[in-house]
C-alpha cells in the first residue's frame, strides 16, 4: 500500500527476456523508434483525449532496477543484462501529444526513439500509463461537454483500485471536472478536494424511538458551517429538505440527491428550497451518473453531478486500446504483416487543419520531419517531450485542462454528439 | 510511481469530515458494525468470487496519518480530529468471507465492528481493494473454467494503471491463473513469471533487404534456451512456425500465436509442428481472448492461453459493485429506506446449505450469531479475520486458491454456463 515500489518492476517480464535476447546478439544497441498510439477510438466514440503524458514523464527518473531488484531478476536473467539494468537511466528521446490534446485513430502519441534497449523496456509502463488515463480523461470529456457549464465533481474512488484512483482522479481534472473527493489527488497534484456527507453519517444519527435526520445535519452544520452538503434521501426527500432547511436555514450551501429519479426529484427539491427561502441552496446529484443520464438532466434545476463508477470505468471502454509498436529500426521502417493488425513504418508526426473559424477538419500524420505543404490554418501536434532522458516540457495539469477545453470548442458539432459514430475528424496517413 | 503513499489518504475526503462532526457531537464513540457487500451481481453473473481480503488486511496497519498529512489536513479539519487521526489505528473487528469464498447477492462479505469514527473512515479503501479486486477473480473464475484444465497466463498489465496491474495479477492468480506477465506481482506475491516474446523483438532483426526473423528467433533461443516461447505471427504464421522449428529444433518449448482467427490458426500450427517432429512444443495463444473466446477454442488444439484486457477491466464488469453500508448503530439495526437501494439492517453471518453429494443448494443470511436450525450439509462461511485491530487469519494465496477452486466444482451445473443468467443459487435472507 504505502510501501515504495520500484517502477522498473511494474512490466512484464518479457521487456527484460527481450532486452537479454538483444544484449546477446548485439541488437540491443540499434536505434529504435517505437510509437505509441490507439488503432481506433473505443466503442463508437468521436474523439479521445490524450492523458498521462505527465504522469509518464515523472515515472522515467523513477524507472531504475536497485540491487535488490537485481538480486531477484539474476533467477532468470544473465549477468550482463543485470549490469545493463543497474545502470539504466533513460537516455533517448521522446516526442509526443501535449497531456490534454484530443487523438483520433492512429495519432501518434508518442514517439520513443533511442537504443532498442532502452525503448522496449518502456512498454508496459508506458502502456499501463496511457491505457488507464486516457480512457478516464476521454470518458470525462463526455461527461463535461455533456454537463455544459455545471460543474463535475469526481467520487469514483471505492469503484477501482485505489491507486488508479488518485491518476483518476487527475485524469478527470484534466478533462475538465472541478473537483474530487480524492484526498490523495489533492496532496499530490493539488486538485480541489469536495466532499459531502454518506448515509451511514444519517443513520448514525438513530435514537431508540427512530432516526434522527435533523440531529445528523445539525452535527454537520455545527461542525463545518451552513455551507456544507446535505444529504437529503436516507429516508424520505421532502422531508430530508425541510430537516436539512431547519438545520442549516436557507443559507444552506447545497443538498445532495443520491437515489431515485434525479430529474423528477430534481425539480421537487427546487421547488420545496426555493419555497423556504433557500433559493441559493445548490442541488447536487449523484448516484450511478454517466455522460447520457448527465445529458439527459440538462432542462433540470440541477447546480452540479457528482459521478463515480461510470468515469473511473471509463464509461464502458475501461482501457484505451494503446498500443507500443516499433516503427522504426536504424532508419528502416518496419512493420508487423500479419492479420489487419498492421502498423504503419516509420517515424511520425502529426498536426491537425481547421477552418478559419477554429473547427478542426483533418488530422494529418506524415512523416517525421516533412510535414505536409498546406495553406490552411493548421497545428503542429507532435511537440518534444524528453531529449536525452531529460524531461524538456514540464507537466502542467492547468495546460493540459485549457488544451481539452480548447479541443472541445474545435470540434464540429457532431464530434460532441454522445451517440455512437465515426471519428469527429478524418485521418489521413502520409506514407513515407 | 514508487513514491510512498499514506494508506490513510486514499481516501474520500467525506469520511474525514463526517468524522470531524461525529466527534463534535459525541457519536463518533457510538458502537457500529458496517457490512460490505453487493446488491447484485455484475450484467447476469451466475456467481462472485471474493478477493481482496488480504490486501485489506495487510493495508490496515499502514491506515495511518502523519505529521506531514495531518499538517495538509488542517486545511479543512478541527484540532481535534487532528488529534484523533494523528493516534488512528482500527482498534475494531473484522469478520468476514475468506478470500477465494464465492459470493451472491447480499453476502456479508465483510463485517466491520468497533466506533462508528474507526470504521467510517476505512470505507473507501475497502471499496477500492474490494471492489477491484473482486472484479477481476470473478472474471478470472470464468475464465479458469471456460479453460478446462489448460492453464491460462494473465497478461494484462498494460491494460490497466500501472499499480492496479499488481493487484489484477494477484487476484486472477487466486481465480486459478497459473502465472503472469507482471514482475512486481512476482516479487511481492510469489506469483509464477512468464513471459514470450514481442514483435518488436522480431522487427528489431530486420537487415537491408528485409525481415530476418530466423536471426531474432535464434537470438531468442541463443539467451533463454530452446524451451522458450516463440511469436510465430509477425508476419506469416507458417514461415513463422517453420522458422521457429529451424532455430530451435523440435524441442522448441511453444509458439504463441497472438492474431488471426485462433482456432483455425492453431489447428494448422499444430499439424505444422507435428509434421516438423515439434510433437511436445506447445502452443500459447493469445490476443483479445476474454471467457467466451476460450470456451470457442476448447477443441481446438491450443495448449494453454495469455488473456489481457478483459481480464483487467473485469470482462465488462470493471467494478463489482460493493458497498459498505452502516447496519447497526448501538445494537439497534438500521436501514436506509428512500428508494429500492435498501439495505437490511443488522449485523449478519452467513452459511451455505448443500447437497451431501457437494453440490450447493442455497446461501442463508442471518442474524450474527444465530444459526438456523438445519438438517442438510452446510458451512458457515463468516470467519474472524481482525480481532482488536490485530488481524487473526493471515493472508495465505494458496489457501485462496484452493477455495475458489473448490468452490467452482461445489456450484450446480448450470452455475458454470457463460451464459447471462440468474445466481447460480438462491440467497434466503432471514431478517432479525
Amino acid at each position: 500500500m504505502n510501501e515504495p515500489v520500484l517502477a522498473g518492476l511494474l512490466t512484464d517480464k518479457y521487456e527484460l527476456t527481450m532486452l537479454a535476447a538483444a544484449l546477446r546478439d548485439g541488437t540491443a544497441d540499434r536505434r529504435t523508434t517505437f510509437e505509441l498510439f490507439a488503432r481506433q477510438l473505443p466503442d463508437g466514440r468521436r474523439y479521445g483525449v490524450v492523458a498521462g503524458t505527465g504522469r509518464l514523464l515523472e515515472a522515467l527518473p523513477q524507472f531504475r532496477f536497485d540491487d535488490a531488484a537485481c538480486e531477484l531478476l539474476a533467477e532468470f536473467l544473465d549477468p550482463d543484462t543485470l549490469g545493463y539494468l543497474r545502470d539504466f537511466r533513460f537516455g533517448g528521446d521522446i516526442d509526443g501529444y501535449a497531456e490534454g490534446e484530443l487523438y483520433f485513430p492512429g495519432s501518434p502519441v508518442l514517439s520513443v526513439r533511442g537504443r532498442f534497449a532502452e525503448c522496449v523496456v518502456l512498454e508496459t509502463l508506458a502502456l499501463s500509463i496511457f491505457n488507464h488515463d486516457t480512457a478516464i480523461a476521454s470518458a470525462a470529456a463526455r461527461m463535461v461537454s455533456a454537463a455544459g457549464e455545471r460543474p463535475l465533481v469526481e467520487m469514483g474512488s471505492r469503484r477501482t483500485h485505489e491507486r488508479a484512483a488518485v491518476a483518476a482522479a487527475r485524469a478527470a481534472y484534466i478533462a475538465g471536472f472541478a473537483a474530487s473527493s480524492n484526498l490523495e489527488a489533492w496532496r499530490r497534484y493539488g486538485i480541489p478536494a469536495e466532499g459531502t456527507s454518506a448515509h451511514a453519517f444519517t443513520m448514525l444519527h438513530t435514537r431508540r424511538d427512530g432516526p434522527d435526520e435533523l440531529a445528523a445535519f445539525r452535527a454537520q452544520v455545527e461542525a463545518l458551517g451552513a455551507g456544507t452538503t446535505l444529504l437529503v434521501d436516507t429516508y424520505d426527500v421532502t422531508t430530508g429538505v425541510a430537516n436539512a432547511v431547519a438545520a442549516a436555514g436557507p443559507g444552506l450551501g447545497a443538498v445532495r440527491i443520491d437515489s431515485g429519479e434525479p430529474g423528477v426529484l430534481a425539480r421537487q427539491v427546487r421547488e420545496q428550497l426555493d419555497q423556504l427561502g433557500a433559493t441559493q441552496t445548490r442541488i447536487l446529484v449523484s448516484g450511478d451518473l454517466d455522460e447520457f443520464s448527465i445529458a439527459a438532466l440538462r432542462a433540470e434545476p440541477v447546480d452540479s453531478y457528482g459521478v463515480g463508477t461510470s468515469l473511473v470505468t471509463g464509461s464502458g471502454a475501461p482501457a484505451a486500446g494503446m498500443v507500443y509498436k516499433l516503427v522504426e529500426v536504424d532508419g528502416m521502417p518496419v512493420e508487423k504483416r500479419s492479420s489487419h493488425k498492421e502498423s504503419h513504418g516509420g517515424r511520425k508526426e502529426a498536426l491537425r487543419l481547421a477552418r478559419p473559424t477554429g473547427t478542426i477538419t483533418e488530422e494529418v500524420v506524415y512523416p517525421a520531419g516533412r510535414p505536409p505543404r498546406t495553406t490552411e490554418p493548421c497545428r503542429v501536434l507532435t511537440t518534444p517531450l524528453v531529449r536525452d532522458g531529460e524531461m524538456v516540457s514540464k507537466p502542467d495539469l492547468g495546460a493540459a485542462r485549457e488544451l481539452v477545453a480548447s479541443g472541445l470548442r474545435s470540434l464540429p458539432w457532431e464530434g460532441l454528439n454522445l451517440s455512437r459514430g465515426e471519428p469527429a475528424i478524418p485521418t489521413t496517413q502520409i506514407r513515407a
